[in-house]
């Protein structure tokens, strides 16, 4: 247990007991504060105007369910090493650094590399003010010699899902996202250097993994949602072409990934945000109309469908005015939505520890979630309704 | 009771309800959308991580509160014709749409226009799209000649009051701030014309006070809060002096309030961080000083103290290197926080309705409460920590 | 709506409306006014110490819910006479007024006649105060001309069920057991004269089936409520023959239900509770031992087994000292634990209502559902352990 | 920190750790196990039907709140030794236990000594199976060397103060009863060897004096809750005058309190709801209607007032038929209900620890909190209503 320096107020968790020393550094550090200015769930506002909080937040709340869990751990007889301890804490807080301005939507688009590649970089980074941090590095490629700790901060019953499920629930308002967190946490332990949950926590693993289910088709993959993202990746795409930072842009994505950081940091929201409002009066009509589509929320219209999506298409343009005719292809959308609640591959199922100290796999013993191992997908289409599109053009 | 026309899942109050027509297109507008851009508590969020919720979900909370109000009347037996109905829960939804970014720390000093100013020039606005809304003045300028429903919309004790303390609470996770929104609804009645609680809300009522007491010490003037927002304050001075907008902010503040509003639309909080974040590498070493602790969250450090502050400035200026202390006005401020609990000027005395009928006023029912009347002041000073400086100037 | 004669604070549901008339008298009625000493889940409470709730709460709360469903219903167009209103809310209120003390746990050993069986006898007995309560008889036979109503008071989407599941997992502690009760309630709807939801509510209906399944593995069906359940069901059987209330027992039992009816109304926990210390001095060893078990919490500790039980048992037997072993039998239990999360059979199917109009059942829209269709069956044995039994016999 | 035996599920505090050794065999002891039959706030129940927990689920709280406190406490660096730590939960898991049925209603009129009393003496008795509990013993009667300790387990801020105020407003739906235990429990700190609360936790110390009040008006002293702890009282006088048990309770009001105990254990609240069940045929007036308004909830209606009650009484008793007059003064009740919010009488002052080690008063700093210093007293009378009596009579 290390020695509290800061104890802050999270209406999720309730307190969360800051350690002194590294971690409280490292949370003063800019690199952590940038993600004061990135939401949890971008535009998913747009559906749950709620839903608003920060990667910074989460960062806080996967730092305490870290720490609950060594806690946890620790009253079961498991000795963690202070510097280890540290390391743990250090590697949850610092999980997510590497996200861009709305996560996931744009995720690839801005620098041609995926969010663990540059939190990677961002930790050497930081490294020059908070010295040695490769016990983090081997946590997170799972190469801890105490596997279990790589389990905690990056499997697949991990802090930060225990966290993000809580949290956007939290702040959407849907129930359905709320998970045993406290329950899963009291029932972990280690079994041959891996994490696995005592089998009296059966019940709140089946739910865990149920309630992921939940939350994609009720947030993430929420038709609503859907069409607020690729509101956005379109908009992207039109300001990339057309915006007034295009060549900015161009340099940005050839640069190395070390070169590209200092950059990269700078580009929060607020700075998307700001060439949104930017470019509402551009004259390349996709980009105005796209930008005004932001800023009074006129999401993509979505349907999850199975019918031939020529057809529906048609339909729709038949709607557009000749004005916008041309520009059809920049308001439509089609695509797949996909997920898979659980995936037991090669080491990373979940395993339950019974009494006699055997363990077993989950899907052993719970046969009905099988069906849920292979994704799901749902084809959908989507389209900004003709008439929002001509009072959005002028 | 009016047709609901869409469902909004709001995590403080649940679902809420939104009826068709002009209320469903109010909140459409892009003066209603703006407000997804504008943060509820400004930079509280540096000492409450959570607390990054908008005047948005404020304006749907003050608009389901209307309605339950509205509902509870109805119930006892008060017949409010249905243009009323519409004109009060548009006079909830629409309350706050004066607010520019950061709301309370930057009023006043955008335009020379405080909040409620901007919200009836607004109002005018929008009726060219939302038609006549001239009962929506009546209802804020307490005019309406349903004198009850005025109170119910500005108040001391009105739905703006008692959604932002709930909502206030549940997104910093103070406590403290828990009010029974749905007994004090419940127990609403008329008397004289006026909105009156019954006597079995007493109890509620004086938790009402005492929460608002509470929420301001523990979040509205939190040492870190005021801190926080006058590092604000203080970048602004600084912007307005050498900022790359000077002219331009210098030509609006001179602008009659009618002309100002399109521009005003504009200037939401993504703006804001974007002039801090470009002047983050300004010469002029306020600037940059200052724009750097906004993007690191490097808040004042405010005491509260009865002592000389000219003592303690002294002290604290000593510490400065001799880069830094021709500019230490910059980062050093002074003040008074002021709060009171409850203030029954006339007109404005919370009663209560015994079961014979006749009301009494709270100050004679709850003797306890009249210190509260006076108002509270503490005298506090502030200043950036000399080693903060330091390693902000570079 | 019904005029409002009462408000009663409930923890679960908030403040809940009590209408005047026929209603208010029923909830005063002895009937309904012994259900304050039946607890809902019995002795669950030995597992889990906050669940002491009552029927009375539960039936409440059933009550509350039904006028939501109600209301949601109106606000979609359906009208609904306000008798029959008034016949849905006393159907719901009044529907578990059969229960006898320890609900399911004694449920046919007091008199042959399961619960449902009695409410209708007991409803009988109300019409001399309450007049004629046929609507409500055709309500709980789902022979109500408004089948949908029907649906709604004893369906497999019923209030009853969205009341237990949420109170239970209040009070137990369970977080598993939260129903989107809200959500549910708001995508009613009515195709073909029956409830359908509509298809917004997909993932809600879902989390209702899946929470159904949690509630039973982690509180209805826990190990150790079970052993609890079954050390009461062992102390009746030898209470039955060696208690002093045998000869009435056995008269009572051969009572018509009509003439039982009195007799059973005073049976309430208190009872049971207060034969139970009578009997702690017996000198019949098993009801002495049972009854003691019972004061100071001793359950059978319970098993899931799928080992040859005789081989358990004999094991457990040869601890046992020569003064216990000839009562072995009392304190070893054998038993099968069952579980159907959902029983589409015919009639009971959920149906989802989609936006064109037409209806699909839920197994064939959540094909994953489908392995819960069929009955989880699950082998136990349990054991009163034998240190236990020698410290409760002296 | 003691190795966890157990973890139970709180419905108010989550999961409570149960240390191994001795706390867990004083949890299994019959003396702890019959607070599963003594309901926490007796017949409030008549007015917050879900407030029907129990003195049990209040000491598991308790127990949590203790363990919570030394736990912060040792973060500060305080070191208590093993065998106190288990001393202190000791004393917190069995403060209650000479609490007899329905709490405070019936304190002083089953034996004539008060709960305080009959723990002491029950402590002695479990120290047969527990060892010595002399160190209990000290922190109960203010007398242990860390003087602290008693403040925690018996003071102004004790734990059982903070676990019943939160336990009571969970369990009534009284939201006014939220008090904030985390923020406390993170706040207390040790100066001059007494429990203090550092300046930083002034609002929350505010807060809960305030609580208090608030709980006192709500639900302890609502009028409701004394019409019913009122009939109760009635019925206890009836039933001392002309129940069975009559004798039975003559000769125990007489033993010396060691010699009673036997008896008093046993007489739990199902005991008197079997008294009152007997009673409620019986022939003498007033047993039987105060039995039955018992059994059919028709508690005293009680009002505060100021008037003369002989004129109030005598418009009553003009309404009772002839047959209920000669019995009037037994459904007719007087009285003063008193609270002091806070008693900072000698020695039990709540004192603030500022930053520089010295300590104020609460009452110092919190001026406007002087009022609730002395205590607040309102008159009250009641009666059971004519109509009630005489339906009650036949």
């Amino acid at each position: 247990m290390l020695r509290t320096a800061k104890i802050i107020n999270d209406p999720v968790h309730g307190f969360i007991h800051v350690p002194e020393g590294r971690i409280l550094r490292a949370l003063g550090h800019p690199v952590v504060q940038r993600l004061r200015r990135i939401t949890q769930l971008g535009l998913a506002q747009f559906v749950y105007p709620g839903a608003v909080h920060t990667r910074f937040g989460h960062a806080l709340g996967v730092l305490h369910l870290a720490e609950e869990a060594l806690l946890s751990l620790s009253r079961k007889g498991l000795a963690i090493p202070p510097s280890t301890w540290e390391a743990v804490l250090l590697g949850a807080l610092l999980h997510d650094i590497g996200h861009g301005p709305f996560s996931h939507s744009l995720e690839g688009s801005i620098l041609p590399y995926n969010h663990e590649q540059i939190s990677q970089a961002l930790l050497g980074l930081m490294e020059a003010e908070l010295g040695d941090l490769s016990e983090v590095r081997l946590l997170w490629e799972n190469q801890h010699p105490l596997r279990f700790l790589s389990d905690l901060i990056s499997g697949q019953l991990d802090v930060d899902r225990l966290d993000y499920l809580v949290r956007d629930s939290f702040y959407t308002g849907v129930q359905e996202g709320l998970v045993g967190t406290e329950r899963l946490i009291y029932t972990m332990n280690v079994a041959e250097n891996r994490l696995v949950i005592e089998e009296k926590g059966h019940t709140s693993v089946e739910k865990f993994i149920i309630t992921r289910r939940f939350m994609y088709w009720q947030v993430y993959l929420h038709k609503g949602v859907l069409g607020s993202e690729w509101l956005l990746r379109r908009w992207w795409e039109a300001y990339k072409l057309e915006g007034k930072k295009r060549s900015y842009l161009e340099e940005l994505w050839k640069l190395p990934l070390e070169a590209a950081l200092p950059e990269f940091l700078q580009l929060d929201e607020t700075t998307i945000w700001q060439w949104i409002q930017a470019s509402s009066d551009s004259k390349f009509p996709p980009l105005r109309i796209l930008s005004r589509a932001l800023l009074y929320r006129v999401p993509f219209k979505v349907t999850f469908t199975e019918r031939a999506s020529a057809t529906l298409r048609e339909g729709w343009q038949h709607t557009l005015s000749s004005a916008l005719r041309p520009w059809a292809e920049w308001f439509w959308i089609e695509g797949l939505a996909e997920n898979q609640t659980y995936s037991p591959q090669a080491g990373g199922e979940i395993r339950l520890l019974r009494k006699d100290g055997t363990t077993a796999p989950l899907s052993e013993l719970s046969p009905w979630l099988q069906p849920l191992e292979s994704p799901t997908k749902r084809a959908f289409v989507g389209a900004i309704p003709a008439a929002s599109l001509e009072s959005l053009r002028r």
